[in-house]
């Protein structure tokens, strides 16, 4: 029956084209099923970008699933192997844009509360719901403004579950405690254009700069933490050039990224590339983006439960891990105590053919629904 | 009537637009003046490019003067202060696209023969002209074909002076006698694409040449000698990224040049990059295109009779250079016992408003004919 009507809400979901921003009927398909079970719904849209809110219980921790209802886009279509909004079983598993980031996820927890509730309608918790559907796009009017809402009203949330896919080989391997910074830099080393045979009357940026980026991109900037790697270095796309062959450029852009540990700041990051770049005598401006700060919740209930959920659901040992991309994560921590990212296995995301494994989903749901009897009942022994 | 005449024959010749490759009649206006004083003319047409190569006497050295009538494009027409192709006199210059690039020589080279044959009509001289009218393109259907075909008939000339524009401040400040030589290299350093937040998937192509890079810009490749400054290498264009921030690059593009002094062969170069590139592991393909070996003239005859006439006209001690970009002056060099290049002042070439002193002008032809005169009676006193 479990693995049923995750299943079934996952197909639901996933029938909806609701590439980012455009939810496409997904929120008001997760409102009536949440309003059915007595959470209070709120709706939060901002510009172009739905989100909603939704609150059951009053006594006990509060315990929030986030999520998004948006996918990224299809990509060539023909080239998947059923249409990519007509979910489909095949080989035990349910193939489709979203099934992996993240309908499956938001399916599972609904269902996870479902369950529990008809069991448990005096559950010792307070159960939220934090679903954008901006999640995959900039992401400027979906969690960031439903969090800074939540903020001046003084919701605090004691755990909060991200539902993004975190696991590698096989649903429960890994659990996301934390995330890296994000700090992107554009960097323009000004020159002077000229012929490439009067070379004394040009002055060079990509040789101005040579050495620079050789000590960049060779640098160690950090050795990172039980939680995080070191932090790391790139340069994503670099220009200079006219295109003729004859020509000296007069500029050159560099665009780089840190991912970085909470063992570096940005600001000290920033300084470091600064001493590079003037210790090299080079005319230059410098453009920062501080996408995100990093974050952390370190080992403890929140992470305990967890790995305790998926041991006993799945036989497996969790992993905690602050590796990958940046989430909405970011911003829910500024309004959360303890917060993990947990979801299925994310290797198919934003893939031609993504799928998730149909027993891993029946399996997801039934994690949640663990995951919220220990915090529920924090002494008593399980009984699946 | 030195003076009137050059100046004349200048201004029709820039009044014709002879955009490159297009002669627009500068030839037949020159090959009647020629056909005129006794040439014989013979005209060579490869491809679309209108070529002649014209000869006088039988006896004596060959003093070939070699150039072009063809111009570059005269840009944004209403940025000049007169009309491109309506040769206009203005505080004593003359305007027009073509006034220093190089109708003012090969004006000046032809009244300098009509001088000096009416005087001289037994001058112990033989003399020619090669004119291309693809000196400003690609060139492949110009000077480099008609010296394939005098080559095949064993034509050996033992004087040439190339018209091109190689003053620098004044006339006679400068000639060139030998050019670098110049070979390109398009370098591909392969890596592999990932996502920035998982650099231990990717290759960073960057990051991977970046050191090889900083030490080619800080290579030094020769000394030079006494004729050539040393040997420079230039990047022209670097690039690398898919122009999102978050995306390692697969691979990076670089390309470079090298004008070379006859210190290094092109082969040594080639194999000096290629040791730099292996010594840092980079997985690449690298193509090479040799646009010219660089040639040289040692100071002998040919330099000292034009140091002489420059001297004798100017008051100008003339300093030997082989800076600069590439000329004809490469083929024919296979051809041509001695070779210098001299011309008017290079100050406005290919800009806006290209002009040449008509003073320059006279004085240019003044400097051919006295040449010629050296060259006739090596042994006699020059009166002018």
């Amino acid at each position: 029956m479990m693995e049923i009507e995750t299943l079934k809400l996952a197909k639901a979901l996933i029938a909806q084209p609701s590439v980012t921003p455009d939810d496409h009927g997904c929120q008001p398909l997760l409102m009536s099923r949440l309003s059915a079970l007595g959470f209070n719904i709120e709706t939060m849209r901002f510009g172009e970008t739905d989100n909603f809110y939704a609150r059951w219980g009053n006594q006990g921790p509060l315990i929030c699933f986030a999520g998004h209802t948006d996918v990224v886009p299809a990509g060539d279509e023909s080239r998947w192997n059923s249409p990519p909004f007509t979910p489909t079983e095949r080989e035990g598993k349910l193939f489709g844009r979203g099934a992996a980031d993240m309908k499956s996820s938001v399916a599972a927890f609904v269902t996870a509360c479902e369950r529990l509730l008809l069991q448990q309608p005096d559950l010792p918790l307070r159960l939220a719901m934090l679903i954008t559907s901006d999640e995959e796009g900039d992401g400027h009017d979906g969690t960031k403004r439903v969090v800074e809402t939540l903020k001046q009203r003084g919701e605090l949330i004691d755990y909060c579950i991200v539902g993004e896919p975190t696991a590698v080989d096989t649903l429960g391997d890994m659990i996301k405690n934390g995330r890296r910074g994000s700090l992107s830099g554009t960097l323009r080393v000004h020159g002077r254009q000229g012929h490439v045979a009067y070379p004394h009357m040009a002055a060079n940026p990509v040789h101005l700069a040579a050495a620079a980026l050789a000590e960049l991109t060779a640098m160690h900037w950090d050795n990172g933490n039980t939680y995080f790697p070191p932090t790391g270095f790139q340069i994503s796309n670099i220009n200079a050039g006219t295109g003729a062959t004859n020509v000296i450029p007069g500029e050159l852009t560099v665009q780089f990224n840190f991912r970085f540990s909470t063992e570096s700041s940005a600001e000290n990051l920033r300084q470091r590339v600064h001493t590079i770049l003037d210790k090299h005598n080079l005319h230059y401006d410098l453009d920062w983006t501080l996408s995100g700060q990093p974050f952390l919740t370190t080992a403890g209930r929140l992470t305990d439960v967890a790995q305790k959920a998926i041991k006993s659901v799945c036989g497996v040992d969790a992993e905690l891990s602050t590796t990958g991309g940046t989430s909405d994560g970011r911003f829910i921590k500024d309004i959360a105590r303890e917060l993990i990212e947990l979801g299925p296995v994310n290797a198919t995301i934003h893939q031609i053919d993504e799928c998730v494994d149909i027993t891993a989903l029946a399996q997801l749901s039934a994690i949640y629904e663990n995951m919220l009897q220990q915090l529920a009942w924090p002494d008593a022994s399980l009984h699946k």
